[in-house]
């Protein structure tokens, strides 16, 4: 069991007509406000309109960044580095899901330093020692960037699709209104719950020995999206099921449930690649993989983490054998997110084809091998690959 | 459901060896400091000699006030303040368990007014605004203290002894060593696991809809306290008990699974009177009252929450009857508590008298009904006292 420092100072409102909070919060920071978002959806929802009432109310300047796309691109971060330099921003206001957010965090970053953003990626990176204050209002459950020190950045002239942790990225103040996520879609709210399950199983399935105490935690997250997610998918207006959610999705990976947990995840670096060359949804291809890389890595040697997952999230009956109960749980894992969730199940449904599975795998592996659950090689990665066909 | 404001920006040192960042984190706030204990049990286990180590190392400058009791005094208080202002102390180091740490953030809100420190209790309390930062180290796992708002003092001139909640009074960073709570006894090692469980149940026996997340984590909670605590009496010294049973303490009582919850807690006050007048130990007095609290408000109406805790956090059978789960589930916690804990069971047998229920009922009333889960008027109160002998 190791030790861990738990730092997450992240103010949250959660909740109906919260909004109303949102000038005085930013007003700690300074008087000029970049406000960023992605396409018109903000627009049409009459969200922006509220936002920049309550800006102008409180007497902030606001300067403007959008069509920030999902997988967010180093040139809309270049961007927003721009204008907060030039325009001597005191504080970013992110207004989306975590594509808006992970995008804002970078440009926070990049406007306390000389380098270009894409100098905080990959091998040899620079340092991100401050970053200008973060304030965010969520319209997607899904990235947990509203509550975390991470994000993840596309640079289609390398190819790349790269995350970063630091401190200095974490949000000061968060909104989080369960009602904004009522026009999710079917199929984004669905990646959504693939998104929190993937991030919550990635820390679950895990070697390291750690608290009890945060595997009941994971385990009553994880009933959470299963009971909730097909809620929000018929409902798409009950708060209930869109709060559940909501407050799941920023738990799930804001760093609490790590305890000391040190091990790396699976699943995402393998995904990352997969949306990297295709872009299709990350939610969707960690859906696709999950299962069969449950099934991969399956031994007499950790059947029990799988035993505690089936029956204490999908309600398994404790007395099977164990290794029946493990292959049932990942069925079952299989079924919420293919059939009750209606999520496509396989790459060739999905366009991804076998003659890119070396180059991705190798991507996935450039750092050495996943040193997740189980280590993958750049050869169990294609397995997984092939199992997902 | 109602809304809520999540803000815990407390930072946590969590395991074995972290107290090697103690200096750093001290020297944040300045040079000098305060340092709070109890009695002399930290200087038997060599606690005391490790910490002044840490400071002196640092180049801090350090004062102390030693002595401070189990549900701690006023005069206690007016002494740190005295010291806080005579010497310009810049920070306060409180070294032991809830009783330590509350006592010392009414001196560092005290340090900062001019009136008396009791002004902050009680009808007409003053406003908290401010408080000198406060830094811990747990050596007790139970109140809480460590990473929340509230702090509760004694009057013995007055026979009160009152809770204040102000966000000021949070720490601004605790340090969670599981092992220096290896030689807490057997007989407070069950007060404390008595303690945690009713600062969840307080909560979770609530009449308000509320995120059913929550619900999950409280039952994963409560859990790790049945599981946990008879370990850590059987095996004082086993890691993995005494760290469940520390990060579960903070957890239980830092705002975090009140989420908009709004309802008053029950067996808390009806306690406080108890250890006001007889001075016995709080998680005890709250074992003997919580079970008789739970079977004198069950009823049709409500019997729904007791089968959710019976069922997911003592595995009872859930196709019984909705009442017989209830009324199982009442006597498994107080199997829990008089049986596998080993604590006493009555009033009788701690020497609380039926000629002291009427004051002490009052008294717990004295800001109207108790409005919890059952609102509970002084009558109720005096009707639960006689059940408890």
């Amino acid at each position: 069991m190791n030790s861990f420092i738990y730092d997450i100072p992240v103010k949250v409102y959660f909740g109906r007509d919260q909004l109303q909070h949102l000038g005085t919060e930013l007003k700690k920071f300074g008087r000029r406000v970049l406000l960023t978002y992605g396409g018109g959806s903000i627009k049409r929802s009459g969200l922006y309109d509220r936002v920049v009432e309550e800006l102008r109310g409180a007497d902030l300047e606001v300067f403007e960044l959008s069509g920030i796309e999902p997988n967010p691109r180093i040139e809309s971060v270049r961007q927003g580095v721009k204008i907060c330099k030039e325009q001597s921003i005191d504080v970013l206001l992110a207004v989306g899901g975590g594509s808006t957010i992970d995008a804002t965090k970078f440009m926070a970053a990049g406007a306390c330093v000389e380098h270009d953003a894409w100098e905080f990626f990959g091998a040899g990176a620079k340092p991100i020692e401050r970053a200008l204050p973060i304030v965010t209002i969520l319209t997607l459950s899904a990235t947990g960037s509203e509550m975390d020190t991470a994000g993840v950045i596309s640079n289609p002239e390398t190819g790349d699709k790269l995350g970063r942790l630091a401190q200095p990225l974490l949000p000061k103040v968060s909104f989080l209104d369960p009602t904004l996520t009522y026009s999710v879609s079917k199929y984004q709210t669905a990646c959504g719950a693939a998104d929190i399950m993937s991030h919550i199983m990635e820390v679950y399935f895990n070697m390291n020995k750690d608290l009890f105490m945060l595997d009941c935690f994971m385990e009553g997250m994880l009933k959470t999206v299963v009971k909730y997610a097909p809620v929000a998918i018929a409902e798409p207006d009950n708060y209930e099921a869109r709060a559940n959610l909501m407050w799941t999705s920023s738990w799930a990976i804001n760093g609490f449930i790590n305890g000391g947990k040190k091990k790396a995840w699976s699943c995402h670096p393998m995904e990352h690649e997969l949306s990297a060359l295709y872009d299709i949804t990350h939610g969707l291809g960690l859906a696709i993989l999950t299962p069969r890389w449950m099934e991969y890595c399956l031994d007499e040697s950790n059947v029990d983490r799988y035993v505690s997952f089936g029956v204490n999230v999908f309600g398994i009956d404790p007395s099977l054998e164990p290794m029946a109960i493990a292959r049932e749980s990942i069925k079952r894992l299989a079924d919420f997110f293919f059939v009750t969730l209606g999520l496509k199940s396989t790459f060739t449904e999905v366009g991804i084809k076998r003659e890119d599975f070396k180059l991705m795998a190798e991507k996935a592996c450039r750092y050495g091998d996943i040193k997740g659950f189980k280590t993958l090689a750049v050869q169990d990665v294609i397995n997984i690959f092939e199992m997902c066909l």
